[in-house]
């Protein structure tokens, strides 16, 4: 990899710019200039000035009526889900029974792991999704594929083997050893083999047994580098079910800090019924929640208050949640993030919600040092934004005063048609037909 | 218009299939043939039975691949907002105020009511809309630009100048008797001209004054064919304003039904805030509700109880509201609206949501005797849906096993996209390029 250089409007967060509509913890270029060298990101600025300073020859790539931004980051995805995206009709529980554990049953199968792993990588592609937090299925050779899948692009991407090993189908259980033994080699095997990562991943309280957390909590110990990836109180009647398995536990919260599964690295998709303790702890330890609001609103779940949750101090990722939730793409995503807030008496600015469905991840997943936006130094994964990508889109924004404005635009009106192309470390991983 | 037919699947609603997954009051030819005469339906059924009754040399278009449903019926937009879309920020009262006042006030200028009439009607033809239930702005003007507009489609579209004399700027203001003489001016000029009809449209009760409330009744009364057409209880704040305006009334409703406007062809876009008193005197009277959840989770005004309204025998369309909604997509409403219903615990099945967006709409409208569905004697207004326009559904619809999964997919993940070409009267308005 050698010096490249991107000319292009350039939008991105240096922390968190809070709720104003203006902040200085946002750098925009109308003009800016991004240079690449070896995969990061070599300098940033207004390109007159850094033009006059590449070295000769330096291949200029320019996208004048494009926006650059850094990629998104989802926090919480089961890419074995894939194929029960929008199936009709269930609330959680049933919808795991209906839909979601014959399909992962197909993932003892490594032909079909691949395949659908292929297509679910490009789909993060296509939608601008530079890194993920991924859930397997129960099967070894399902994180294989995807891992395979993800390496071949070279993107940064975290993945593990779901451990599950009561209240759900026998045929798709391990035990407390076999999911411990699996999990352990897969981490040998992948995590941080080039840009890949492993995340410790139970399922959910009620499809582990005390034995098989606390050999979670065994792994979690013993790697502490990796990833703890699992969903919290995210349906009431889930969370009634675990008030009534773990009748000692204070919180279902607490069901998992009991064994070690709390810390920063953790992250706890929905996490929508928290009360006070749990948010404390949430900010003590450094665990992350991923906010799914397409998944929360499809199968009823509920309205994760995000306002409350940054007002406390806690970490907080996007997710797409698919297949539970309804897109791949992360503008629609923050779409809805956006009314799941105003439903709360919380309003998202556009910054914010850029900072949300990039740098926020980042942060949540401890990885601000390398992804996140596109400071000297880091990973150079960015996104060319298409503001006039379909016409109303394009008569909307023509008529935009401010970057936040075309940035608020393409959220609520866009799609994966707004990405115009993908760069993973700087070399081009997907550009639209 | 001679005699024209297409064969392609079909899928309609006869009546409400109510919440079973099938229903004999959907009709679905997986190989149909659809004729048109003289721009009504004159038949449809299996294909291979039809088409040897056809006369000789009738021309036959064939999609084969896509779904013909009937034209998606959008009951409440403003078209004056078209460029207000996606305004950041705001809950009701102060949208209106930074956003929506000081863009209606340009459609006093014909030539730009004119311009963006014509976006507007494009943009509902591009989303499978093929009637509507519109908002102009105060300006009659306004409401010539947009009955121009459709009339050159040959779309039926209904239309109506906002009525407004307080609580609003000076600029935007008509009075009780000018409103009144405009309005029925706009009666006379428009009214059951081609296939347009009139609404009589008092923006809301807190902008109109009694006098004002009064002289809408009096068109209402004068002139029992046509529409009315406002808002109701969307947002709490709204609420308590108009129980402080007006003290003496039962409820919100209340204030409308004293001056007559509570009848068979009112709309009443959003009532969210409806108490048992109010659903009753929708029933009795035959007044419907436009639902329009893209715009109440945009603007946090609440949760539409649809279980509820259609339990009690409510009549209830879908809206897009544009600009306080997010989409012209019909589909993309349906989407937020499964949601929403989710949210209250109901829910809304595939073919009960083709349903809402199509005959329902008629119903509510009392227009069922016309469009909703492709029943002989209707006029035929249609749809060519393409149910593999992304990658993504494409996969998905692949793997569906009843139209009703496809058509839940195409609600989920689809948008303009799934638009593969829209009909009025059997003739050709939109192509997908």
């Amino acid at each position: 990899m050698s010096v490249r250089a991107f000319r292009a409007p350039v939008l991105h967060c240096l922390r968190d710019p809070g709720d104003a509509p203006d902040s200085e913890h946002v750098e925009h270029f109308t003009d800016g200039l991004l240079v690449v060298n070896g995969g990061k990101v070599a300098a940033l600025g207004p390109a007159p000035a850094l033009l006059a300073k590449l070295p000769r020859g330096t291949e200029v790539v320019e996208f004048p009526d494009r926006l650059i931004v850094p990629g998104f980051i989802d926090t919480h995805i089961h890419y074995v889900q894939t194929d029960v995206i929008a199936a009709h009709g269930k609330q959680l529980l049933e919808w795991l029974e209906t839909y979601t554990f014959p399909a992962e049953r197909r993932f003892a199968d490594a032909a079909h792991a691949a395949e659908v792993a292929e297509f679910f990588v490009a789909e993060l592609l296509r939608n601008g999704t530079t890194s993920a937090l991924v859930l397997g299925s129960v099967h070894a050779v399902s994180v294989d594929a995807i891992f395979l899948a993800a390496e071949r692009t070279g993107m940064r991407l975290i993945a593990g083997k779901v451990m599950m090993d009561r209240n759900c189908p026998a045929y798709l259980r391990d035990t407390p050893e076999s999911g411990y033994a699996e999990s352990r080699s897969l981490i040998e095997r992948w995590h941080k083999r080039e840009r890949l990562l492993y995340a410790v991943t139970p399922r959910f309280a009620p499809t582990s047994s005390d034995a098989q957390l606390q050999r979670a909590g065994d792994l979690a110990r013993e790697h502490d580098d990796v990833y703890v990836h699992t969903h919290l109180a995210e349906n009431r009647e889930e969370v009634e079910w675990v008030r009534k398995l773990f009748p000692d536990a204070r919180s279902y919260l607490d069901v998992y800090d009991r064994y070690g599964l709390v810390r920063e690295r953790s992250m706890y998709a929905h996490s929508i019924y928290l009360d006070e303790a749990d948010r404390r702890r949430f900010v003590e330890t450094g665990a992350a929640v991923s906010f799914c609001p397409t998944c929360n609103l499809f199968i009823g779940s509920g309205l994760f208050n995000l306002g409350e949750a940054w007002r406390q101090g806690m970490r907080v990722g996007l997710g797409t949640d698919v297949g539970g939730g309804t897109t791949f793409n992360m503008l629609q995503v923050l779409n809805e993030a956006y009314k799941v807030a105003q439903l709360c008496d919380f309003n998202l600015s556009p910054l914010r919600a850029l900072y949300l469905g990039t740098l926020a991840g980042a942060e949540a997943l401890c990885l601000a040092d390398r992804i996140g936006n596109l400071a000297p130094g880091k990973e150079a994964d960015f996104v060319v934004l298409d503001a006039a990508a379909t016409p109303l889109l394009a008569r909307r924004t023509a008529a935009a005063r401010k970057v936040s404005e075309a940035l608020f635009a393409m959220i609520m009106l866009g799609d994966d048609r707004c990405v115009a192309a993908t760069y993973l470390q700087g070399e081009l991983a997907y550009r639209r037909p």
